[in-house]
Order: C-alpha cells, then structure tokens, then sequence
C-alpha cells in the first residue's frame, strides 16, 4: 500500500469513495460533487488536497483536508473525509493516512486539527479515541443551504 | 452603524472582541493569537476575512469568516466568529453581519454556511432559528493539538 499525494487521474477514484462514505453514513443523496467539480476544486481552485491509499495500482482509501482557521489558534487543518474500502479496513491504512495528515499540520506549524464524526460511528469513534483525540460534543453545527436543499 | 471590511487599523479592537466572545464562552486563556498574528492571518497569509460594525469610529461588532470547504457541496464560507459588544446586542446589528456573509457566500457561488454554536447559548440558538438554521447535534467534533494544549 503506498500512500501519494492525489494527482488528476485519482479523481474518479476518489469521488468513487466520496460515494463510498456517503452512503456508510446513510446520505447516499447528498453528494453534490462531479468529477469536473471535484478536479477544479482539488486541482485549479486548490480548496482542498487530497492523499490515496493505492494497492495494486488501485485507490483503496483516501482522505480530503483543507487549511481552516481558528481565531484562538490561528490556521489549522480541517480533515475533512477519510475513507477506507471495507475489504482494507483494520490493516492500518486509515491509520496512516491520518498520520500523514497530522505531519501536513505540524509541518505548517499549526497548532490543531479538528474533523467531525457522526455520534453512531463507534468504530470511527474509537479509532479516534485511540489518537487521543479530544472528542467534543459541546457544540452544536449550525448550516445554511444556499442550493436549494435543507439537507446536511 | 457602518458596516465594513476589517482593516489593519482594526486588528488591536477586533483581538479585544476575540477576547470577549472567549470571555462569555468561559473560556478566556483560549486565545493565543496576538495582534501580530492577527494582522498576518488576516492581511498577509489570508487565512481569514473579517467585517466590522463601527460607531461612532469605535468597533463594536466583528465576525471572521474563511472558505472551507465539503467534498458533497463544494466551498463553503465558515463562519468562525460573530460577536456584538453587550451595549449593541439586540439592535440588529448582529443580524446584519451575518446576513453580510450569507451575502459573501451566495455572491461567491458557495452552496452552504457552516458555523458552530455553544449548547448552552440559548440566545445565539434563538438568533440562527431565526435564521431558518440547520442546528444538528448528530455530530461530535474531533480535535488534536500540536501546541502543547489539550484545550478547546
């Protein structure tokens, strides 16, 4: 398994597992992406960066982040989705891959990471455990839909 | 009441508001940022966009917003903060600046406003019901710190 960072001809793979874990979190409706929209924002609006899993020359795990902000601890990353295929879950590759996107941060000289995960999600819930992450449910997501829809 | 973009003449009252919004929070030794840091963040690294409330020549009002960004939805504006001095609360103002970054986000595009809200703040609650807000407390938010903290 070599982990890369995300290159034009992943996109399809990738949004491939975007589908993935919509649907593993019951929202196989709300990706609004596209393959053109999601080369534009990873490759040309450069909104986010994106690092794979590939076995075999296959993508089998990725993960989205992007720099956010915090007014208390200035820039951080903000993990926005990581995936495993269920066939290469518990081989460490989520692991990994959540490793290499805390040296992303530290490299940059952030002082935090933050992502969200769905209260349900006891497997993701203990992997995060296991990093001695700090899990906060003090906070209550606002959201605003600009798109027609009142969905997450 | 002015509403305008933050300017560098601004950083020294937009940390005092930083301060009092982690102050009714209850968590006022949160804020590492400096007017030094501020000013970069905001002006120099571009982490960040403000707008100010002003009166009478005297800030009374901020919010700090950035682009995230969803892999189903594309970029987003997060609204990281929104604070009204006591003297200025229920005048509006604070339901101006935030319908001045909805503005942000439809102009740009973005299908979707993010922000967070403290379980216990039941007047911030009321405001975003006003606003026809998402309040979703199905999520838990996860976060490391690479600074030696193990706080919020």
């Amino acid at each position: 398994m070599i982990i890369r960072s995300a290159e034009p001809k992943d996109v399809s793979s990738i949004l491939d597992l975007i589908i993935g874990l919509a649907v593993y979190e019951n929202e196989p409706d709300q990706v609004d992406t596209t393959e053109e929209k999601l080369h534009h924002d990873l490759f040309i609006g450069k909104f986010c960066e994106a690092l794979v899993a590939e076995h075999n020359g296959e993508v089998k795990a990725f993960t989205i982040y992007y720099t956010s902000y915090s007014t208390w601890k200035g820039p951080c990353i903000y993990l926005e989705d990581l995936f495993v295929l269920e066939d290469y879950r518990q081989t460490g590759i989520g692991s990994k891959l959540f490793e290499c996107v805390v040296n992303v941060a530290k490299e940059r000289g952030y002082a935090r990471m933050d992502w969200q995960v769905l209260g349900w999600n006891k497997p993701a819930i203990e992997f995060y455990k296991k990093k001695n992450a700090t899990l906060d449910a003090e906070w209550i997501n606002g959201r605003l839909f600009f798109d027609g829809t009142d969905s997450k």
